[in-house]
């Protein structure tokens, strides 16, 4: 539970009628299973060591499309009927999510829009160019754009897919932690990152059904806190400003429902600099051989920063996305070396 | 059967007895499972597009060590006797042999010292160093380095751990196909690369018994074709020049015993340019998210460079490794990215 939140102790209980269900996240599993990856879980025996800890990793890197992203998306065009593919689908994103409407999409040869920010990376807007999407750009927050999709789709008729603040999208979302508890049902600590929540509210929801004592921590950027300041105040809030590197998770407000889902279930969420980030990342890549995008390295941030006691536990850091641009590629290989531990 | 090898048709049949046996290749598995990774299955969807086939890689870039040679030393040291272990060990090799022997050595707290070429990439000599070998450096060849190691051995009374031309180290790296044929039983194609031949034993060892319908093709660098000329000639030869940026897959001089495998058991042996390599991990890194090094990806730069048949077949391609030094990753960022087909 998260400290002076007094709704989360009472959401805990019996009354989370609102919460996604672990059968939902199951059925969402029987539905998607065919068609995204069922990722691995890799050992990271430098970060064990660094942390007096077991630690591995989620590589959702892997997924189809780069992210996790992908089981939302897909489960939400698997409740669709017949009439709404038929009329197409449109969403907005910073890039991932994006991409895996595209992705799901495509698999159904359904018409599909995508709304992303000026800023968005060009990994992933071409991405999703080169998965079928019409591709539009509207201002640079998520609130831009969402207003911008919404037109769109009344113009032209099609149905939203909403990016994180869904319980189909939450229930894809949480077949992540259930190919981890079967993977390694001695894990008890699982590190998230949160963007809009989807991933964490998923994966809170499933672990802590499966097994009610492990925690589930989630992770954001110093400079984008939704999470925190929602849990803080007890709901989201609308955030002014937003300073971080890690694109896929600066939203400028945390959902309703994937708050519902932090208040009960989530243990604590912490902070990560944007330069332990960068650190993480090349961590990732120089030891672990692994791309991930800066949002999807923040786990690893948060437990090369000392960010959480990790002394004798098993932890599992989802790396929810590799989708980054070449140029940034090039950055993180500027960045020291000599701070990632040793590699075995 | 690799064509011109009347001896290749010869050794299919029933007199493989100097051949590593399944049964050996199982007792390594039981040996090493608890100590190396079970490495995931990758399904590429880009690559299966442009070849018309369904193409998974075999990531033992995500190894211990990270590369595939984990396995055999591991299995190598397993095979000792305390009074071996007690002496210590030592060994000769571009890079990730030498880092997996200390690796496997350090796991037991044995004594290690590797002998590399004096252009080893410093990821390499690094990694060695901090998994607690001592490195000595020797010429650029591997006669030079396995001339010094065998003076060292003699001087110092240590045991030789040989980089490939061993049932042990065979038997070990074989243990790959195994997971393999566990993860996807249907494949009918396996892709392994080249250097003095030991993995591309191993497996081909395991795959054939294990599955007689399957193909096993060996992949050599243009410049380092140890393998192809040796199936020629029908038995190794020293070749006189070599000339790669795979420095895993340039020894310059195929082993006896990998030789025998590759003639009784391979189908066909392709060679790759270096430019089709870069690009190929150019596309590992921006499409799969998967550093490889350059010996790592020449599998999937013969999947790209159009160098076998794939219409229609279930490929793996083994990433033998991953341990790319900082620099080359800056190279690869410079190659053409229009040359790696389309995403999914």
């Amino acid at each position: 539970m998260v400290a002076g939140s007094a709704e989360a102790e009472a959401g805990r209980g019996s009354g989370d009628g609102h919460l996604v269900s672990l059968a939902e996240i199951e059925a969402a599993a029987g539905r998607i299973g065919g068609v995204v990856v069922r990722t691995p879980l890799i050992p990271d025996p430098d970060l064990s060591d660094a942390t007096d800890a077991e630690v591995r990793l989620k590589c959702e890197s892997l997924q189809k499309a780069g992210a996790f992203k992908a089981r939302g998306a897909c489960n939400f065009l698997a409740r669709l009927t017949p009439e709404e593919l038929d009329r197409g689908v449109i969403t907005y994103s910073s890039g991932n999510h994006a991409q895996a409407v595209a992705f799901a999409a495509g698999l159904r040869g359904v018409r599909v829009v995508v709304v992303m920010p000026t800023t968005a990376p060009k990994v992933k807007s071409d991405g999703a160019r080169r998965l079928g999407a019409r591709v539009e750009f509207a201002g640079t927050t998520s609130e831009h754009r969402r207003v911008r999709a919404e037109e769109i789709a009344a113009e032209e008729g099609l149905v939203m897919v909403p990016p994180f603040d869904h319980p189909w999208i939450i229930a894809g979302a949480g077949t992540v932690a259930l190919e981890l508890h079967r993977d390694w049902p001695a894990v008890d600590t699982l590190l998230v990152p949160i963007g809009g929540g989807g991933q964490m509210a998923g994966c809170a929801a499933a672990l802590r059904r499966l097994n009610p004592g492990a925690s589930v921590i989630g992770v954001e950027p110093v400079g984008a806190p939704t999470m925190r300041r929602a849990l803080d105040a007890g709901g989201p809030l609308t955030l002014s400003h937003i300073d971080t590197i890690a694109d896929g998770l600066a939203p400028t407000r945390a959902g309703d429902l994937t708050h519902a889902h932090a208040a009960a279930l989530l243990d604590d969420v912490v902070l990560v600099e944007d330069e332990e980030i960068r650190r993480a990342a090349l961590h990732l890549i120089m030891r672990r051989k692994l791309v991930a995008e800066y949002s999807g390295a923040a786990t690893v941030a948060a437990l090369l920063g000392g960010r959480i006691a990790t002394a004798g536990r098993r932890i599992c850091a989802i790396v929810s996305g590799g989708n980054l641009d070449t140029s940034l590629l090039g950055e993180i290989l500027g960045t020291d070396a000599a701070a990632s531990p040793a590699a075995h």
